[in-house]
């Protein structure tokens, strides 16, 4: 089946595009407003934009409510430059999820969705104290694309658990990290298999 | 554990991100050069930009080998701004495993892979015909980000297979589609579950 984008409406083509970018990570992202007030939200078009310096992308949307305007993790990004990108384990996915709601801007996530906090090493918004892996960033460029806002993001402190990592490697089953599906749906990270690249001489005919 | 970037190399800041940000999405790049040779090449530093127009993300480094220059998808991109990304389900990650080698410019991957192909609708880079999922993009940006090179990709065209989709949603058991974890290892996306964003009045106190 062949599918015209310019045929389509916005909402139609979103439902699209999250079932053909599958399985996304998700960054957890906490974040403070200038008056100190905390915010947690996860996003789940974000990866990895450069190795090195390690800087990441997160693509951030309107809320659903337009009449809203921009999505509290965005005004405080903008306003102090900070953020904390948390990892989602499957023991956090429902804190993740409750997180996920619109809340007022003059709600604490933390609170509400019963997570306790740590202060950052290197930056202002606290990381989420069970996430086992947190990176502290600092953004180094908003852009827009189309109707969304593209953060860049450079790590500048890895907060990692002892647990899930060894010779500076993340253990992967340690990890175990969710990754977000189409609609409502997420997958877990438990069923896994390894292809180690061949040598491509093997394939040239 | 706190690990300060800065004191690291770049090949250990590129384990550690790899094993911070999963499970990756996968974009199966098709490509030809401005002399009609095609090009296939897995990345997995991909995602949504944004939503509309609808607008992908894929950040491309430099081969393994840094004397051999750019990639090819990069090259072909920059020459004709056109690219394919293929969805890689379970049944094609060998395939897919063959073309994440790095051959000499001059082979088609799509030989070397064993993989048929189909010309596209509206771009000149063919899409991989097994595929069940394949986007026809239009690079609109290419913009360097430390080492690496984000291009920012509009898709014009969906081909998406009638055995995937339903009332205009990917059906997710159906694309079984696989992610990209550290290192050599992937996971399948056959172990989900759902969870609906609660009513944010029920949290707040």
């Amino acid at each position: 089946m062949i599918i015209d984008p310019g045929k389509l409406s916005e909402e139609a083509i979103y439902k699209l595009l999250v079932g053909c970018v599958m399985p996304r990570p998700i960054a957890w992202i906490s974040t403070q407003s200038n008056k100190g007030k905390f915010n947690l939200a996860p996003f789940s078009f974000f990866n990895v934009a450069s190795r090195f310096p390690p800087t990441l992308a997160i693509s951030i949307s309107y809320p659903t409510d337009e009449t809203k305007g921009k999505k509290d993790t965005l005004k405080n990004i903008e306003e102090t430059r900070e953020l904390v990108v948390n990892v989602v384990s499957e023991e956090l996915v429902n804190n993740m999820n409750i997180s996920a709601s619109e809340f007022p801007e003059d709600v604490n996530e933390f609170i509400a969705a019963e997570l306790d906090f740590e202060e950052s090493e290197k930056v202002s918004p606290p990381r989420v104290s069970k996430a086992k892996i947190s990176m502290e960033c600092i953004c180094k460029e908003i852009k827009s694309i189309g109707v969304d806002t593209l953060v860049l993001a450079e790590v500048i402190n890895f907060n990692i658990s002892n647990q899930v990592i060894q010779n500076g490697k993340v253990q992967i089953e340690d990890a175990n990290v969710v990754g977000r599906m189409a609609g409502p749906v997420y997958c877990t990270t438990k069923d896994i298999f390894t292809m180690n690249i061949p040598d491509p001489t093997s394939y040239m005919k």
